[in-house]
């Protein structure tokens, strides 16, 4: 299983990792997370520097494709040679966004017809795409879903785990980031020690 | 105000960037965030390359140190070089962990008489050092905080905002991650605005 997720620079910071190390914790054979971008290294909205594994044509051969937030998007979504090395296919591969990534999924026709959710701050911009907003944390329809909220990333990446691996492995993935005494607990110990085993596959 | 935070190799990535992008939505005079290492770069335990913005002895002179977790703190355990490179004023500094971070909180004599948390995994070496593990997510005794299990990486921020910055502040920050409709809402559209004001200082 190979999850692509697409970067930009202006990128919000936890809207990437977040997602990308609960994805990590899973141990299957020939998972594979890549980070996308169109340039070899993006800079986030702190300024962090963050290399990428691939391009974002990559995406367009991955099963799960993942489009991240910040205030880039609305740079990317005026873009149209970046929006055109996109060719998903909606029949095939899981698609989602945290936050103002919705507006990308809109801008590639992948919301038509469905409602949606995103950031507040993004809400009127994603209106103005003719999609209808719910003011939800997570909403799929099929293979396509949009989370709003950072934290909202814990039911589209447990939606993604779900559908690549098994519920199982969506279970321990997002036990072992809750609050001690609130989720996870000492008794977990051992359970936990199934997401440090060696990878399957290394990217 | 001046907060470090500190990394070392194979260091859990969501510990390192939820609490660095949460507090980089502070806007107040003068907030600074660091993240410093005892090498330019350091690894992710996803490998992920990390620029480190000063070195571990910066630590001694911030407003607040706060201590990342990972496969990593094994290593820093029982590296007395590097841990003697932290001289560390529990009257003066905020000084916290998330997960095994507590591990080095311990071994720098911080957590001496009194209790704390910790991830379930690391709960053993902990009692180990001779600390008296709660099960709960966040456990302050003055300056001194631990929290275990990475999402509670926001009981820790929120104490290091509300007494660095205000609790307005930390009001704000902890709200604009919530998952949309369970504690953030589109209404807060406008509130959300000020975390995105012009730096008050450029790190």
């Amino acid at each position: 299983m190979k999850i692509a997720i697409v970067i930009f620079d202006k990128f919000t910071d936890i809207d990437l990792f977040l997602m990308w190390d609960l994805l990590n914790r899973v141990r299957v054979a020939d998972w594979e997370v890549r980070i996308l971008g169109e340039r070899d290294v993006h800079l986030s909205a702190t300024n962090i520097e963050i290399k990428t594994h691939g391009r974002i044509e990559e995406a367009n051969d991955a099963d799960a494709v993942l489009f991240v937030s910040g205030q880039g998007t609305r740079d990317r979504i005026i873009d149209e040679n970046w929006l055109a090395k996109f060719k998903l296919n909606a029949e095939k591969q899981f698609i989602g966004s945290i936050c103002s990534g919705s507006l990308i999924l809109a801008r590639l026709g992948l919301l038509e017809g469905k409602t949606a959710t995103t950031y507040p701050t993004s809400r009127k911009v994603l209106e103005s795409f003719g999609v209808e907003i719910v003011e939800k944390p997570f909403v799929a329809h099929g293979r396509i879903a949009t989370a709003g909220g950072c934290l909202a990333q814990q039911y589209l990446i447990g939606w993604v785990i779900e559908n690549l691996a098994d519920a199982d492995w969506k279970n321990l993935v997002l036990k072992s980031i809750q609050p001690v005494g609130e989720g996870l607990f000492f008794d977990d110990a051992e359970d936990l020690t199934k997401l440090y085993a060696p990878l399957a596959k290394t990217v």
